[in-house]
């Protein structure tokens, strides 16, 4: 039984601002995540025993002894945010180019970027007692070819499941077998990891509520509630029902959103719905996050949830 | 054209003070390993682009244009030092026990610390220009059975040398298919890897100038400045000529040092050489550990050199 969690870039660092995590955010998800798990300790007990945390630090091995930490299977995989795409960017990491300087420095500061990044978030799932296990996505093997996926290695997060713990995988600068190396968005590993486990459901966390049929900046923006897609990958909006025969969203990307916004996002999100697996996309940090870990499918979710539902066809 | 090089802990951290880099002995090993490789420009560029380096960061691309990093090929493996070993024997994480509480706390605490580490060591190295990737064993599918190496990824290893980066892999929690978990120690992955790879030599850089016949704050204790390892795995002194009827050594070992100390060092060294590749143990951050990067066979070395070298018979 597994859930899979995405967390977009833009839900966990503030996008703007280079290698910035927005720590509340963080520290709300780490926290709705634990909530979401069978815990059977009341209290969190640190697993991130490093030397820079407040006091009680360690944990006496006694407080754990015995207090198994059963936790109910989570994927998390995220994206890069601030972390990795100025770095990315820069110097066209997804383009190639691994044989020039400027390349190899691109590709070796993207990854020093978004595995930084990867840490900081391992470290605020363990101190909230989560077993949390980083994966960059690079190291396991994970390759392209023209830039789509080539190369998965979904067995290696399959066993760190199976070991009951929680493995935290990322958007990642990697080797592509045709132009040398390219940008692994964190949306398609989670697609891949969602088409071969095949989990309960995919939550998408953002910074906005879910997806809307226009820039959510822009006043008459309107959420969509549910997404419809068909077998040939093509997709309605089904609620709310006035906005039923739109059939394409404008959206909105950060110039240098290198795996692409919310467009991607949705592809994505519909790819995987086309699997079997809805995906709820949802604002990082708000009840209706802890609400989408929680459900175990659409049903579940109550008539106050507010987000985006993308599932396949009935 | 290899060389590899093992930075034992006790080398580059303090390794009694909690996850502390001796941060002069990281800098000066990383400027000496740019120096042993034939960069072609005159000047580091750095290919660290964090938010928190000072400036000019990160370079204009026009820096990087054309100015291709041509290497020779480095591998380094690097040891935990105060990182990572508190956290493991607190645990024991060698002994297993994923299965507990205690233990996945330790394993996660582990991999924070051990990860964090590499994280540094590629920061310094890639400021230095020099374009190193860091590999978890673990992520990459390193693993033991009753705690002896039972999968290994050299081939990955090899496609990172392949496109002329420098893979910096450390020692790991690692999955273990009897106990659940071990620590696979720096030492037995760089052995793997001298194994396959057959490099021209190795070094390991340790915190004293080599091997002594007892522990190198006895003050009679004697440099051994070669150790001679015969097709059965048993080793002679062969220099100093005064000591060469001794087979053993005594050694120190810090108290958490969970993977073992110089007496681990000796046999992994000579596992090493009876694979055909010398090994150099030298004292990091002084001229001869330049001289050991930089020779390309033991008969380069100067009569000036102070270090141990450990080879097989001829």
């Amino acid at each position: 039984m597994y859930v899979c969690v995405f967390s977009g870039g833009a839900a966990i660092t503030r996008k703007h601002e280079l290698e910035c995590v927005d720590e509340e955010k963080l520290s709300i998800t780490c926290r709705q995540l634990r909530q979401s798990m069978s815990l059977n300790c009341s209290l969190p007990v640190s697993m991130d025993w490093s030397r820079d945390i407040e006091a009680p630090n360690p944990p006496e091995p006694l407080d754990l002894q015995g207090k198994n930490v059963d936790t109910e299977r989570f994927i998390i995989v995220h994206g890069a945010g601030s972390f990795g795409h100025f770095q990315a960017s820069r110097s066209n990491v997804h383009k190639g180019g691994l044989e020039t300087a400027l390349g190899k420095a691109g590709f070796v500061a993207t990854r020093i970027s978004v595995t930084r990044l990867n840490h900081i978030i391992v470290r605020a799932l363990a101190s909230e007692g989560i077993p949390a296990v980083g994966v960059s996505p690079f190291c396991a093997g994970w390759s392209t070819r023209s830039r789509a996926l080539e190369q998965h290695n979904v067995s290696m997060v399959k066993e760190i499941l199976d070991s009951k713990l929680i493995p935290v995988l990322h958007g990642d600068a990697v080797f592509d077998s045709t132009q040398g190396c390219t940008i692994l968005s964190g949306d398609v590993v989670l697609r891949k990891l969602a088409q071969d486990l095949k989990p309960l459901h995919a939550v998408f966390l953002t910074d906005v509520p879910g997806v809307y049929d226009r820039p959510p900046s822009d006043k008459d923006a309107v959420l969509l509630e549910e997404i419809e897609v068909h077998r040939d990958g093509s997709w309605i909006i089904t609620r709310p029902g006035s906005l039923s025969l739109k059939t394409g969203v404008e959206t909105e990307a950060a110039a240098h959103d290198t795996t692409g916004g919310m467009a991607t996002k949705i592809s994505e999100a519909a790819i995987i719905a086309m699997s079997g697996v809805d995906v709820f996309i949802v604002e990082a940090g708000t009840p209706h996050a802890l609400e989408a870990f929680r459900s175990s499918s659409r049903y579940e979710l109550s008539n106050a949830w507010i987000g985006t539902i993308v599932r396949a066809v009935s």
